[in-house]
């Protein structure tokens, strides 16, 4: 049996494949948005976006990404909730693969995000959006005077705690190792700043709050000492992982594993473009996710237009 | 005189200059914002934005771009209106010289836009936004099975013409000359179209109506003889100038004059970024010009940072 075809298959319903949506269907091209959990992506969890342009006293992430979803379903954008499993391409023919049965798709705009990297202990989950955070460049703001711990030695998470360092009254850099990961000129910058310092050879048992962070367990790995930090915010940043697996040997996959693309959000393969946080360089953000979608849904556009 | 220093000027009050004042601002960077007319960019005049991801109703131009500067201004950018005349770059050291003095500048993004041509024919001024349109993907969506009308002959022209044809009853091509300049396929795509009909070396004289546009009068180049067509819409698609001149031999600037950037909105100069319709391959849409400019003020952030 022939699969189902579309004009443009959106892989993922985070906010750079909501705005891919809203641009392919508002130009008329058959749309489906294929998202296997929640629509609106990791956004929805968080109670203010301060930063998406437009919303002068923030916005929620729920409602924004609710209110996306009504725009392009407005526009006539469809939705699967599938889980991908794979994609074909054979010359001009794309077919994506999911748990629901595979579609036909003219053009494909992967925008399936990345999973931030858990530290799976007691209290993490629970305290998410309530101290627990794994994005400076959104929440930094909201510790101003605060003391502020940072997990990880990566480059990441040494320009999360420059970063956090502008906010809070201190930043505690928490590493399992004795010395960071991250390039030589970003730790240098990290030693000099006064209101970051580091703990060493240490890692996060448990996060401690009832309605917000009040501190976090640590454990030394040398001697076994446990002990504990007060603070009022933890930023998670030991890495991220896209969910690109499927895509190596069809796409550019940077050894990271996002998809690498141009200005126009082309992957190289023709029709085949890529959007928000899956692909490389991107900064993580709502607004940046949106522009993305759009810039991918428009150049599918024409893609799809010379074919014809 | 020592010029006043700022970490980051925005040179441009649109979209992207404020979406890059809202992050830079927000990121506690010393933020000037430079806009020699008026705040908001060309979007100010769109009576209805249908596709900004958020506002499923549509939204105002100018009280979108109004929102974006409360939000940037309540981070505490400045903005200054004054006329950018020249960028100086001499080692690390950058300074934006303008009719109202020169600034030093950590960081520097060009946000200002491009300048739509215009037919500079009487009506055109008077209707636009009322029929007359320099965006398809913005406005096609408003003129489902009306007649339409698209001044020019380049692939801008014909990509116009293709996307105005899945929602206009037809579609007339208004070109001076008497073939195109556009690429073959996008040609043979557009003669295969039967919405799509082509007006060979005509140009327009005028656009009439009252409160909103009724009918374009023509006249042939090579006959000299006059007509009038009835059309609903006219979309006029002879290019845009992007505001570069004075960026030649500092920055990569394309043939058609757009600066030359990656996917983290970098120029080649460190520490210098472009954003929105000034840069290349754009799609001259808020959202994506929105999503430039915050990529570009993370990336001047870790830039400063690493400097310091």
């Amino acid at each position: 049996m022939a699969a189902t075809r579309y004009d443009v298959v959106i892989i993922g319903g985070g906010p750079a494949g909501l705005s891919a949506g809203i641009y392919a269907a508002r130009s008329r091209l058959s749309t489906l948005m294929i998202e296997k959990e929640i629509i609106g992506g990791n956004i929805v969890n968080a109670e203010v976006v301060e930063n998406y342009p437009g919303f002068p006293d923030g916005v929620g992430g729920y409602d924004l990404t609710q209110w996306m979803h009504k725009q392009a379903t407005k526009f006539g954008m469809e939705t699967l909730t599938a889980e991908v499993t794979g994609l074909t391409v054979d010359g001009g023919a794309k077919t994506v693969k999911t748990s629901e049965g595979d579609f036909a798709a003219g053009a494909v705009i992967i925008a399936g995000g990345s999973t931030r990297q858990k530290l799976g202990v007691p209290g993490e989950k629970e305290l998410t959006g309530r101290g627990v955070s794994y994005c400076a460049t959104c929440d930094a703001a909201f510790f101003v005077d605060k003391p502020v711990a940072v997990v990880g030695g990566g480059n990441a998470a040494v320009y999360e705690a420059l970063h956090i360092a502008k906010f809070a009254s201190s930043v505690a850099v928490i590493h399992r190792r004795n010395e960071l990961r991250a390039t030589k000129i970003v730790q240098e910058r990290a030693f000099a700043e006064p209101k970051i310092r580091f703990v060493w050879n240490s890692t996060v048992q448990s996060i401690e709050g009832t309605d917000k962070v009040r501190d976090v367990r640590l454990k030394d790995v040398v001697t076994g000492q446990e002990s504990v930090m007060t603070v009022d915010g933890i930023f998670v940043s030991i890495g991220f992982k896209p969910n690109t697996d499927y895509l190596r040997g069809i796409l550019n996959i940077s050894p990271e594993g996002y998809v690498v693309v141009n200005d126009r959000m082309e992957t190289g393969v023709p029709g085949i473009y890529a959007a928000g946080d899956i692909r490389s360089n991107s900064i993580r953000q709502v607004i940046s996710a949106c522009g993305d979608g759009a810039t991918a849904a428009v150049y599918a556009d024409r893609y799809l237009g010379e074919k014809k």
